[in-house]
């Protein structure tokens, strides 16, 4: 069973990570999952939001954008329409809980690390890419706040890897790592968010078409799994090489 | 081990389905997982959005909010804010597209039905109550349209039935449907919605402080399931007797 | 002369007023005029606005609301539209200012009540009702700061008690208490806000066809001086019972 | 008994009515009350809203608003903050009320007339000195319309006149016309719209500081209609010279 | 060769400038460059933006808008749209850099200058008119400050003076101070401000139509520079007359 | 005198324009202006905005924007703040006015071109980057619109080429394209807008410090049209190769 793009249905898309995309930013990637393109910037600072101060503890959180002509058709600007979709907001939401589920707050110490995560193209996966890719990004501007003494050091504040996948049921077959063109016509669709050591941060499926039974949950999980753990070893390799600065 | 209210982990809380709360809305239901009390109306007219204009295809949405003082702590209305927060609009989305996975467009027909959800009191589990109450008020408002032949008989645009409910891992220990207090100490939490016959339509899963395993998940699943089953025949009870308008 | 339910002109619908509805507010009553009912909730915390800092003296506000479906016809949600509109700026103001005026600041302390009004079901007077309800919830969120001693003792913050209801002039006919459908064909429409010893906070009469002349507006104000005696004594009946928090 | 400029309890401050002050408009009156003063555009289009269209009726509405420094302590532009507020709003739909209330739908066809009431300077009355400049603002653009035939001839739109006035109770004194210094001190503050035959439009007062007895509403609405009446006289006066165009 | 209005193409259109149009301002001055005509309103507090807090130095910033029937045809209100446009931003925003030019901030103080600047009236030209006119405001404004010795004595804030004129190619002639029906049919248009000693603040030219080439800007700015030495000798007359206050 | 980066004053920075950088928009270049980088789409669609319809006539506009982290230090997105800024609004206007500089609307017929230039680092120049890349996107999009015969052939729409460059003075100097270093310590600063035959679209020029001499502006004129000859020939080059689609 061969695929759109001539995959097998367990084989992920050519990953690349780049990393020190950006001149400005402490951590920056650009991120490729195929032809789906991400720039996700971590942004270091000292100070915390208002509620959180004297807690000696950190912050981290995520916005979420689109390009307006990352997809084929352009969509509005949200800034133009004044205010953020619900769409928007909801994987916004997902990176930043996905991201803090590898954080220390209190070897972070009172910094805010803010992860922008911009789709420059879309094609499918967009937000699984952006986790997998801030990930990278935010590990970079970790490494810099320790080389800067701006983190305690004696205490690493990433406790553990964190990557993401979309699986879905296309014609019937599960399958990982959709491209948009299979992520339309997929009946059932997935995102999971895994730890390096293969366990769940998020699972979320949604029936688009008809609803799932519990074995093509388990097929759709196993998928996922295999998939995080190779894009683990994607993250591994790409923040093994140094960074010049 | 016995909860804080006194139930079983695999324990629902008091369950009550109010049909015909309102008397403007085609459908109605207050409903009540224990403390938390949801207003849910259909309001069902002609036409469907512009897009969706000469498909001879329905439409079905929903709108999720909470009264300000819903909660132990006042809240600000959205309203005043004057923008829709991100969860609001994740629970909007999350309670249409449970709906929309019972409906048959073609034989809604032109018509649009909106499920408005107000929480008038919460205690944990709004959004799992919310669904599982819109659904009786969506089927009250079919039932309207169909006595008053709005939709063209012969055809029921409702293809199952859907509920929902909350899980979560809570001192290790996977339990049904949490109440508010259990939430904020859950470790792993989950929205599950299921249809009457046992498949899932969403599954959200989120590691509140530790990633969660397989046998996990698994776990939490089972409850899940089991509780969307009482919650069924809590609804079929709720429909069977005469609703006087 | 009957009217369409078959009251006296000078005859009030029935008026119930349930206390405690809400497990978490300082006071809550759920009033209903007939089939308009109007959930108040007081929600009293500590500090005052900005503006008020240091004063020594408290504050009491209001904010008015519908639910979308809590008319015949569904409207658009405030927070989805984005901007608040001008009837309900003007009833939220309202509403705020007539309880205002029965409250000592300096009894209160530097202390901040918001009143939360929403109509879950309007047939009419939904703004009256608001008024009439919002007292009873400020007595008992009063009484129950009283009672923790966030509230200095010896001083009682509450120097009145206030109410109110709609009058208008139908079919040439002066009546107490109009429901929406007599309130649509009034000639004159007019909302009067007493205290208890029958002196005026506010009236505001609006010719809606033909302007009115002064016998007229003395006819209404007489009606509507009336109904509020009656409204204080349901007010006094429904604070004598004990509250169970 | 003097007041703080020197006039008696029952006198109007200075009204001066300047019409055709703007070269573009249909109708435009620079409207002054002392040191109040208003620019009143009355702009005439073809056309009605949405929801009046095929109906063969006109639309009277307006809009009110402040200079940034109309006060003596310069107040932030609503179009920066990006909404109206309440006190706006209020006011605009008095104004829109009053000027409907002497106007015949049928007779005015299907055109829509806009008043724009900008304060330029506030001394108090702004929103009486707004209506009772409207109306002069709304008589000249429906000469200009009935000049133009842009309005069937035979049936005169205006079936009457219409003006305002603020009464208040300032030191136990009813008074007429409150300049803002007065307003301030006001326990009873109340705006009164009169048609030009003593009829009334609105009746609105407010206790601000104790409620009022039945007594004192009789002797400020006096006030108001002996004022109204020769504001009526004023407006009639300045209707009387031609307006060169 | 004769315009529109008879002028030759050399010439301003009837300036003046009214100062002390307001009663409440620290400055302000009714300009009128022909037909158009804008409010300034200069507005002096103690106290500067956040950002500035403890510098020693002052700010001056502007605000422009219109009035809604300043023009032929009647424009929405910003207020009402709920966000300012991109002519309003721009125009706000020239005015306040122009202004800037002339203060020396050190011997402002930490106080800030707010002007406002409303159109009443438009015919073309109203950025230039607007400059012009808060010249003259913020000149009374510090003047104002220095006798109240709100700012310290032997340094004088203005550093300068400044104007502002719109010049444009009309028919193929470069013409000054346009007026609306020319700006309409000019091929080039350009505002330019100048210090009273002839040096350049803003240079904005615009093709309207063809690019222009060096010569053509070139016979512009001998014209923009000969009409604000005209304009600067009017702000000089203007100031030498004794205000009342 | 050498500059920061070693360049001479008239020289511009290395400038690298990529054609084809996205696969959806009919027209993609990521522009560098040394570290400054923008990408800019052409989106062409058929039809025109609502008071176009009907004119045979298309329309051009452009839309501009910086991604959070684009600069030194994270900025607010504008969508997350609900508003447009004022800087951004004018960079918007002035790309939008300078394309269609370029642009015969019969020719191009009812279609239009939205150019987004969204801004991925930034370190000065980010405009006229925006500009130079725009026009050769936009040069694409009609090219793939000819081919598709979206467009009538045998008329060219594009009337000519455009291109941009800021100039200004630091320490004295007149410099041509900007560093982000040297424009915050330039007195003056200029940006230009020329056609490919040396002629002016734009011309601004703001003084930041000092007020500007005539023969300053002059050499910056020089400068200008100097840089934008090369910049010129640079679009040329790149729209010389073949564009795979």
């Amino acid at each position: 069973m061969s695929r759109i793009d001539g995959r097998t249905p367990e084989q992920l898309r050519p990953i690349t990570i780049e990393r020190g995309w950006s001149k400005h930013a402490e951590g920056s990637v650009l991120v490729a999952f195929g032809d789906t393109k991400v720039l996700c910037t971590a942004s270091l600072t000292e100070g915390v939001p208002r509620w959180r101060k004297g807690s000696g503890e950190g912050w981290v959180t995520a916005e979420y954008a689109m390009l307006p002509r990352a997809t084929n058709t352009r969509g509005d600007r949200e800034s133009v329409k004044g205010r953020i979709g619900g769409r928007t907001h909801e994987i916004s939401r997902l990176i930043g809980r996905s991201l803090r589920a590898v954080i220390d707050y209190k070897a972070l110490g009172e910094n805010t690390i803010v992860l922008d995560c911009d789709v420059l193209q879309a094609d499918g996966g967009t937000r699984t890419a952006a986790i997998t890719g801030s990930y990278v990004a935010l590990a970079d501007a970790v490494g810099w706040a320790l080389d800067k003494k701006l983190i305690r050091p004696g205490r690493q504040p990433l406790t553990g890897t964190v990557s993401a996948v979309s699986v879905g049921i296309v014609g019937g077959v599960p399958m990982l790592d959709l491209c948009y063109e299979e992520d339309v016509k997929a009946d059932t669709d997935m995102n999971v968010v895994c730890t390096g050591d293969g366990r769940f941060v998020e699972v979320q499926g949604t029936a688009e078409a008809e609803p799932f039974a519990r074995e093509e949950l388990n097929a759709l999980l196993d998928l996922a799994v295999a998939g995080c753990t190779e894009l683990a070893a994607a993250q591994r390799a790409a923040l093994e090489t140094t960074l010049e600065r």
